[in-house]
């Protein structure tokens, strides 16, 4: 049986603009994954006769309704009685589940106010999802053919929620398991990826493989329904195989989280160190590298050189190569890779010095230039971007340090570079 | 005459959680400014059906419909079509759009192809929104009492058309003029500030007062309507004052950006020069400044001193100090300031030290400790902070950086630390 779901967000600060409803996302990618169609997302403030119109119009093009907010103490949060009026269910207070929220509480230390004795009143007869990362519990029930599925709104407790209990609560109605694998490319474009890929994409029904805008590269998700995983693992792997080898090299990873995270691996697994000297990216290749949890065993450190005099006295770049070519070159690239590995005492660093804008500079570069340098025992390589395609600052110092993890990555793998 | 708006997002991509309804985000708090009430957001696939039922579902409880998406020119872009079906208007060409779109692909050295000529179509007597950051142009119409906009779906695209086009349309249907400024506050938790603000947020209707959350601090608007832009800002004025009255300091800023810009700024206007060590923050703290264009103005650079070795060796830390106090320590921050300040040659220096997690270290400091410390021509000052409260490692790391950031505010303004 196929499932059509709605999914319907509930707050005012969703109205006002105050946050983006990422929980919608979230939901959206997980559903696809198990083979359930989403057809619309509704957002409704907190009120309860807008959200009984919305619950109301959604039962009649739905069978799986999942609610995301207004399950919190306050008295605005109103989902759960709203969805029980428009469901004839009643409420009913769960002990245990109140004896949870208390003892939520009293381990970050506070009292549990008596407003919230209301979060432990549940539908009759619901399956409940116990909430670990916060105070609201959720919940699902079936009526006349409807699921209805409550989750809470804060986008870190929803997510938690939904994989973890949601997800079980979803498999179940579904027969068979879903099992699903991203496939990250950076360097080719979504429409060529997708080029090369259509005949496979529009072919195939189980396996499936759909393409993902991520910023600055492609995700491609593989996703396999069978009677039992490992079924699933054998449609897969061919399908990995298949896409890795259409692609080639441009395919830096499968299942893994970021460029930045796969370098990292690799560096890891060799055993080698990193450093960064950044100019234009300003510390955001440090940042990225530093965001992953362990990140001390690979990364030594780095120098944000903003000017020629950071870049002179601190990483040795010669200041006659700076007046002669400029800050924004390839000898100074060179220059401040090398002094930054000297320095660091890593095994490789990385530099990158361009024009991030708005304004290009005196020597005539245009916004988009960058130079990035890697310095390992073998020596120094350098290589000329335009990065950022005229979107602006932000675009531009991120493709640069994409492109400062690719080079790592390729010199690493000895890939072309 | 008050309005009511209702937003309608375009696109399969949103439906399988491929990207996130931002548009509605940005709509919406342009919408709150404008004093238009949004009480739904409704998303729908690249369906005509499905579109056509939430266009008949939103014009009975709206007068203001916005659709987002759906304008390109490939085969499943059929918002236009849709609302013409629906609202009973036809398309017509537009000779002046095609040739601005002709000669957008021109610039950008492309040809046009044909299939782009129905962007071209648009609703007989409609308000054109011309399109000079993409190729599909919006526009509005009004019938039986409801205006219907179209914006492209693109984030960038959707909010340069709703500034620059929508909203002067909708002002048109409102008297007077609306002016809002925005007060930013660091340093004291959202339910706090509403407490001491309750009494004029619950009171006041014209100008009104509305809180923001953000990430790591608050953001109240004030809004003002006025037959004048003028008389407006007269409205907000004192009450702006009155805020920065009962909050105190911890306001920053009023229609500020972010810490950094703050800070940026009163660097700027001191004519003083900064750089940065950073151990867990790695690269945050610079990263965020050279965010904003122009930073090399006041950003001199700084130091990732990811291993204790880049303390000592490129800092100066003293290796005995590192030793007896270990790497997350008072000494240690201030020795990391004190060689920043010197090695970059800037006139203040921040540092800061801690633990981001996921683990404690050996000395008994828990996930979330750090020390921050200033160094300037008056001398170093240090403080100790809990960050993160708990909610992991990227919380850590930037509530190291605003705090870093508000320190050196307090700082150039000669407020108690």
């Amino acid at each position: 049986m196929t499932h059509t779901a709605e999914l319907i967000a509930v707050g005012t600060e969703l109205l006002l603009g105050n946050i983006a409803n990422t929980d919608a996302q979230i939901l959206s990618q997980g559903l696809s994954t198990l083979g359930i169609t989403v057809h619309y997302h509704t957002v409704v403030g907190d009120n309860p006769q807008r959200l009984r119109q919305a619950l109301d119009i959604a039962r009649t093009r739905a069978d799986i309704i999942i609610t995301t907010g207004g399950l919190g103490p306050t008295y605005d949060d109103l989902t759960k009685q709203t969805i029980c009026a428009a469901f004839g269910r009643e409420l009913e207070l769960h002990p245990d589940i109140l004896e949870t929220i208390r003892s939520f509480f009293a381990k970050t230390g506070r009292t549990m106010p008596e407003n919230n004795v209301q979060q432990a009143m549940l539908p009759v007869n619901c399956t409940v999802f116990d909430n670990p990362v916060g105070t609201a519990p959720g919940c699902a029930f079936e009526e006349g053919g409807v699921h209805v599925l409550m989750l809470p709104g804060p986008p870190f407790e929803c997510r938690y929620m939904f994989e973890n209990r949601a997800v079980p609560y979803l498999q179940a109605l579904t027969d068979g398991v879903i099992v699903s694998h991203e496939i990250r490319v950076f360097g080719m474009g979504e429409s060529h990826v997708e080029e090369k890929l259509r005949d496979i994409m529009t072919t195939m029904t189980n396996p499936t493989l759909a393409p993902y805008a991520k910023p600055g590269e492609c995700m491609l998700r593989a996703t396999a329904k069978a009677p039992t995983a490992q079924q699933a693992e054998e449609m897969l792997t061919p399908l990995v195989g298949q896409v890795e080898e259409i692609l080639g090299d441009v395919v830096y990873g499968v299942d893994v989280g970021s460029l930045e995270e796969a370098v990292s691996r690799l560096l890891g697994e060799k055993g080698l160190t990193l450093s960064a000297a950044e100019s234009c990216t300003g510390g955001l290749i440090a940042k990225r590298i530093t965001d992953l949890p362990g990140a001390s065993r690979i990364f030594r450190g780095g120098v944000v050189s903003y000017t020629n005099d950071v870049k002179a006295d601190v990483l040795g770049v010669p200041r006659e190569v700076l007046e002669e070519y400029g800050a924004v070159s390839e000898p100074v690239a060179r220059a401040m890779a090398q002094g930054c590995r000297k320095l660091c005492g890593s095994d490789i660093a990385l530099s990158v010095t361009g024009l991030a804008g708005p304004e290009g500079d005196d020597r005539g570069n245009q916004v988009g230039t960058v130079y990035i340098a890697l310095s390992d025992s073998q020596g120094t390589i350098c290589k000329k971007f335009s990065c950022g395609m005229g979107r602006g600052r932000d675009r531009v110092r991120s493709s640069a340090a994409q492109n400062a993890f690719d080079m790592l990555r390729r010199r690493l793998l000895g890939l072309p570079l």
